[in-house]
């Protein structure tokens, strides 16, 4: 039969990053263009010796129903961590356990917006979010990124437009893709506008643990005195994304519409991840751990950076404090889709960076690799392809 | 801040059961209310052997992103074991494995329904099917059911109606709340008039392989010949609810939309859910499991219907061929909630049957009891709760 698809889906097209994944089963094939985290960095062995202990102990707790905002245990657990630099959640907030940040995202999306209603996004950003946003019927609005973060008169601009947005998505902490950091200063001036214009902050922190170079900064929802930020965070960067464990903090009155939206998708979230989860933050020593995996992050970033100055002198990139993405700007006679292709040809995949756009039609010069996935071999590999492209781009 | 939620989940109310079981702490509590599978039913030392094997031998492979689809030797295994006795999966058909059978409820809702469209449901029906329809802005029309499943003429006018429903939600095998099945002719003429009015049937069997008496009747998905039929089945009632896995087949241009909808939610299914799925479908004998399964909710159910039979004759209710449930019907001269209050007052839970209504302020007097979950011991204690109720409140 001819399936008549909703208004808010029809025409919404996969996630470009999925669709290239899909497509690596190519052993040869170089990927920067994924986000997943390096696998050495998963606390597999321990990870093996609770999931066994968990499971001789304690085998119906794992396995049966529980409840949807979470294993009580372990939301304990992880609102402890939430709040172990900051008080990040607050005596009117709530945290919920989900299956991930981007269920966030979407449950967000589901709860505050309306089909025709806009959101403000920074732009470029992460592309699933957009994605998650755009299945409600959304419009997005970006507004555009400085070396600090947001722009600030622009994003007062959108907030004092009509229709006013729903809320201002941002990822203060080594965003995707572009790996800038949102000041201190424009975090306040963020949650400042957030509280005049009445616009929520949806605050997606996922890279936040993986701090490389520089000082730490609060997030905006540590600011928040009045229930304006919505805060996002996850487990897929600090433990491991196929468990799919993320939780979220905001005011209780917003956290209970989050918790029909998710008792009417998947009900709860997986108990065994829940269970892993909380017994990682209460007996494995967890700051050692997310120094360990810095360490890889800081050593597999700089070694991308070395190569690419010595390399590819004429692709120009921000240096990010943390996060898994460097984003390249190509020089103006390099055109960036012939870039990408070529590259892709010679067996290297990045991602291009119109992708990130709100609008994709934008001219771009960018594009984004990640540093997390690959091997040292493979970046030194996949950096020297860059090179030979940039050679023969250049030669014509 | 003041939050406005959005239209569709404005007035949203979390699921009754779910809120009657987050407030059974209390250990005293008889519980006829919830919907969990038996855990005696778990197949505990398998799912347990086979993590530790997985999370020895491919940690990276269980700990890691993975695809929106499913992990393709899960969904391999669960498309062979899908189609083991009928033809399910259709070669114009795709299958994808998600985070329980809700969330299947969800997405199809999300990319078949726009706000204010019609859904047509059996009524009763399960109530948390309308909780995910109700939260895309849906308005539910329902369909009374007869003792072989679901009033034909009824549906007929339901599909000429316009607007037209955007699917018909029904539950062939057991219904929750009712326990009736849908029988071999019902299944025939509902595909028919799919056919005919050009409404898709959501088709979902939970329970499907927990019958306890009675032959096997073919799903309506296995006549489907034009991709009408969409089918959701679940692990959580012959594996573990835990785990939160489940798949849907259906036609791969509406699957396309799904998969979208996921990437945009919880991006894929815990891995780590999908690999232990897979190895117990190809590693223990499934057909024995389900069978003893089986013999654990037929010897439940006898003794429940034994009980009432004995201690409150007063209560009717369907001899069900499967599933977990009884539904009761109290005589006229007992006021149903009244009945389900003072149940409860002496520590016995059951679902006022209006919770199942599309329409809750209907006059009704049934009630749902689960037989899954109690011990036969708390199924005697449950009984005569209910039969000294009945008593105190006839001689009043």
């Amino acid at each position: 039969m001819d399936f008549q698809i909703s208004n808010r889906m029809r025409g919404m097209k996969p996630s470009v990053i999925r669709e290239i994944l899909k497509q690596m089963s190519d052993p040869e094939l170089i990927s920067f263009a994924g986000g997943n985290p390096a696998a050495d960095s998963f606390p597999a062995k321990e990870i093996a010796q609770f999931s066994a202990e968990m499971l001789e102990q304690d085998p119906v707790g794992v396995l049966q129903y529980s409840v949807t905002e979470g294993v009580p245990a372990a939301r304990e657990a992880v609102r402890k961590f939430a709040n172990r630099h900051y008080s990040v959640v607050k005596a009117n907030d709530d945290l919920i356990l989900v299956s991930g940040s981007q269920q966030i995202l979407d449950f967000v999306t589901k709860c505050l917006c309306n089909e025709g209603d806009v959101v403000a996004v920074e732009n470029p950003a992460f592309l699933g979010a957009f994605l998650s946003f755009r299945c409600y019927g959304t419009k997005l609005v970006g507004v555009s990124m400085e070396e600090d973060g947001v722009n600030l008169e622009e994003l007062e601009k959108v907030f004092a437009a009509e229709p006013k947005p729903r809320f201002f998505y941002c990822i203060p902490n080594f965003q995707n893709p572009t790996g800038r950091t949102m000041s201190e200063a424009k975090r306040k001036a963020v949650y400042a506008l957030s509280v005049k214009y009445g616009v929520p902050v949806l605050e997606d922190d996922p890279y936040g643990e993986l701090r490389i170079a520089g000082q730490a900064i609060a997030p905006i929802k540590s600011l928040d005195e009045t229930g304006n930020v919505i805060y996002a965070a996850s487990f897929s960067k600090i433990m491991c994304p196929g468990m799919r464990l993320a939780y979220c903090v905001c005011d209780k009155t917003l956290m209970k519409s989050l918790v029909i939206a998710k008792q009417g998708s998947d009900v709860h979230t997986n108990v065994w991840s829940q269970r892993i989860c909380a017994e990682l933050l209460t007996r494995m020593d967890m700051e050692a751990h997310i120094q360990e995996i810095r360490g890889i992050y800081r050593e597999k970033a700089q070694w991308m950076m070395q190569l690419l100055d010595e390399k590819c002198p004429e692709i120009r990139y921000i240096r990010p404090e943390g996060g898994m993405f460097l984003w390249g700007t190509l020089p103006e006679n390099v055109q960036m889709q012939d870039f990408v292709k070529r590259c892709l040809d010679k067996k290297l995949a990045v991602v291009p960076g119109n992708a990130f756009l709100v609008d994709e039609n934008q001219p771009c010069q960018n594009f984004r690799m990640n540093f997390s996935t690959p091997t040292k071999q493979q970046i030194k590999m996949g950096v020297e392809i860059m090179a030979a492209v940039l050679r023969e781009m250049q030669l014509q």
